[in-house]
């Protein structure tokens, strides 16, 4: 498996709504279709199965780093952080690898 | 793409020498080869990209949840976390989800 990945997690602020934490979600995933043309997202909730865990993981998988730097300054992206994600988020990590 | 995914990023503690560094992730590269009856490890360390980011992420690819339980309990993997991981290791974050 070739390509460049971007991993990005988050833990919600403990007071964010849950129509917000939902609405940040969908958001996520219409960017997901809407970015298909730059690399694959995949979104994911946690299963709960550990305490402590991130609450939302997104998994990017481009085929260069410039296509991941692309998708990082596309609007469409650049949108749902600054809309939905920034205003609810009390943590984020991230980091970007060859695969 | 389905299946069961985990996901976890580390920050190596300032003072974890080089020599510690480089073993934990040639101890989690032979770790990817040990469990492959389980799943798919990806090892990435950070292109640098971006300030503020993990030093290190493992994504952990399973046919589904009771694969990564029974790798996460192996004695294969504890003795990576225990023995190379835990004792450099200033930060953890970590998510599972299904894909």
């Amino acid at each position: 498996m070739s390509g460049f990945r971007h991993v990005v997690m988050f833990r919600w602020q403990p007071e964010a709504t849950a129509e917000q934490r939902e609405a940040a979600i969908s958001a996520l995933g219409r960017l997901k279709e809407e970015v298909a043309d730059l690399g694959r997202l995949s979104v994911g909730l946690d299963a709960g199965l550990a305490e402590g865990n991130a609450d939302v993981v997104v998994v990017g998988d481009f085929p260069n780093s410039e296509a991941y730097l692309a998708y990082q300054s596309d609007p469409r992206h650049t949108k749902v952080v600054t809309e939905y994600l920034r205003p609810i988020i009390a943590e984020r990590v991230a980091l970007q690898y060859e695969l």
